[in-house]
């Protein structure tokens, strides 16, 4: 089998066989394909793309291409959560103790951020003390014992994904639906979960811009996960605005009590139960959504829900007092208001903007290895549909640095004013199964 | 300007600047841009194209990514040849004398052939003494006294399309037109061409498979040499079988010497005159392609045609007895006659087969460095149309290797007989001015 002729083949619009994807993904991990045939392939798949078959051949071959993590000494059925990206997402910091209150057991492992804000991990460790690096045996007794850890990605996993993903930043083939969704199931499927629900963003602060492509990668992902023996949900989730109220790290944790204590953001707090209420019903807890969600609820109004997250710092490490008293968490020298400079309403709110303007006040690493200042963020007071009066508060700015013009600006760009009230905006805008 | 920007314009189909073609270009000549974003990019125009002043640019940028050659010191118009290559195409043998005859200056430039034969200068090389590296001041002297040289190509011409050709080569990205067209034009204005007709073959035999392909590249590269100020005209022409009877390197030059003596195969003579004309309507001594024809087979007839050859393997150091008598050129050991196995008519003979047992005989490299065998080589007895009786004679193999059965073959299975006989095939398809 030579290369230059698979690529030709997929250059032409033709199928590849299982053998002919495992040539590929294995020669390529081993460095026997070299960079220039691979990102002729991936180019030629932007354009040609792959059918069902091939997509999950890929993302099988892509699983094995390293270690996979074995969680069989878990009891039950393990259900992960994958969210392709948003602003303002704090979505797994709710999940992770809500669905453990129900039994379902959540092994969960995640990266570091690269981008607006830190990820999930980098969020947590703005709780003092906080350990996200566990052993394999510490994390596995965590589970069966508590139903929840997490921990960093430790292991090699998936390297031919890591490899590939390299590659298709520096040769535009990133947005390819095949590739996309062929590397983030690799990654889940080899992190050991048996059942996966994803929340595919749509909207200006996510990837997928259009609702046609978010569905089309979701359904994607789906059906590799069937193909794949993962029972797998994908919702897709509004995106055209930040999500909840918060985006930073430490401010995102206190979000994230709010909605486990029953008093937070509407639309965060709708996102959070729709997921966590898919996710016991994978885990085979529930049957039926509504009853799900209802019970869910339930397990908020009871406290609950916030006292697993008290327990989840705790047993990894962390200061639970921060869980009663969100002041203990780090804060900023400055808080700079912003104020409404029209009399109306809020029409939009650029996702994309909101985000970058975090990042320069600190909140997000601009490259691999940057420290991230927990204490910066943002906090929008008024989102989508808000009245808003000339000098009114539209959002605070969170800061540690002293040149903070340009985030200012950012987010002042971000905001666009009109004088009709909107309607609210859908939030669960699809869900496929 | 960053790479991944340019590969991703190019892949949503819009058009590059000058500066950006040349960025790349430059980049690539100087390594600061890697393989690996090259056949990305590569890929992308395989699909998107390039738009004429694209391809102007991007042929332009190739032509300055090294030295290029002057000729200025010559006197008159210099007229160069091309032809995208076939089976038994032995027309710059023809032509390079014919068209110093009538005065037009034939500065030649030539690779060494990788393919079923010897490229020109290594057929030319089966003449005993035939020099084929010249100085640069000996090389333009014997152009200037005689109106002809032919040289081996030493200088770095166009580095650029070197190293990209050997890039397209592994990365399914050979057959684009915009590519092909490029990589042809920059070499030959490189060489210092004022003008130049290209020979673009189409059939089974030539890389362009379909007429209307073919007329595609022939526009493209006139449009080439029309924008970057170089008098261009391209001929379609037939290579559904084999040019000549002869195909190798010794036996062709023995087939040039026919021609050129008034006593060659008639598709041959045709294709040749027919270049050789447009090679002195662009060299300025005719205006009229029908009289500048007329002349050639005048010049042809005169003897004068075959003695400029002598006169050119005299100058270059070969032994001129060889054009009186080409049974002094290397002979093979072994004549092996394949006989007709069917009564009735030459269908079709695959050029490409043809092509592949002369390699197997011994007449052309599989890898760069490989040793030819000059003696080695197919004459084709019988051609399309031509009657055929069970035991006749189609074709003679000439070779010195023992094992020759795999050769007898593919022959074989080249020729394909019928009980009709068909009417004589058009040589020329197109030209384009």
């Amino acid at each position: 089998m030579r290369m230059v002729d698979l690529i030709h083949k997929k250059r032409e619009g033709e199928s590849l066989t299982k053998e002919e994807i495992e040539f590929i993904i294995q020669g390529y991990t081993r460095d026997e394909i070299p960079d220039y045939q691979m990102s002729a392939f991936t180019m030629a798949v932007f354009y040609k793309g792959m059918n069902r078959q091939e997509i999950a051949d890929f993302t099988n071959a892509m699983v094995h291409s390293g270690e996979t993590i074995d969680l069989s000494a878990i009891e039950g059925i393990k259900v992960d959560k994958h969210s392709t990206g948003g602003v303002g997402d704090k979505v797994s910091l709710i999940i992770l103790p809500l669905v453990a209150s129900v039994g379902v057991p959540v092994a969960k492992m995640s990266g570091r951020g690269l981008g607006h804000t830190g990820g999930t991990i980098d969020k947590l460790e703005s709780i003092e003390g906080f350990r996200i690096e566990l052993g394999r045996e510490e994390f596995i007794n965590h589970v069966n014992t508590y139903k929840m850890a997490i921990a960093g990605q430790s292991a090699n996993l998936a390297p031919a994904d890591k490899k590939l993903y390299a590659l298709r930043d520096v040769t535009a083939t990133v947005d390819s639906i095949p590739l996309i969704a062929s590397s983030v199931m690799s990654k889940k499927i080899a992190s050991g979960a048996d059942a996966i629900v994803l929340d595919v963003k749509v909207g200006s602060g996510a990837f997928m811009k259009s609702l046609e492509e978010a569905k089309e990668l979701a359904e994607t992902m789906v059906e590799i996960g069937n193909s794949l023996n993962r029972k797998t949900i994908a919702i897709v989730t509004d995106m055209s605005q930040p999500l909840g109220h918060e985006i930073g790290n430490a401010n995102e944790i206190k979000e994230a009590i709010d909605v486990l204590q029953g008093k937070g953001a509407e639309d965060l707090t709708t996102v959070a139960l729709t997921i966590a209420s898919y996710m016991t019903i994978l885990g085979g807890v529930y049957t039926d959504f509504d009853r799900a969600y209802q019970e869910l609820e339930k397990v908020i109004k009871s406290g609950k829900a916030v006292e697993k997250l008290k327990q989840l710092v705790t047993i990894q490490g962390g200061n639970p007092a921060v869980i009663d008293n969100p002041a203990k968490l780090p804060q900023a020298a400055h808080h700079i208001e912003v104020k409404a400079w029209e009399n109306g309403y809020v029409e939009s709110i650029d996702a994309e903007s909101v985000g970058i303007s975090a990042m320069l006040l600190g909140a997000g690493r601009q490259k691999k290895g940057d420290a991230i200042d927990y204490a910066a963020g943002i906090t929008l007071s008024k989102k989508i549909g808000d009245e808003i009066k000339i000098g009114d508060t539209i959002c605070i700015l969170h800061t540690n640095v002293e040149d903070y013009d340009q985030a200012i600006q950012m987010i002042r760009n971000a905001y666009v004013f009109s004088q009709e009230k909107l309607g609210p905006k859908d939030l669960i805008l699809g869900v496929i199964a």
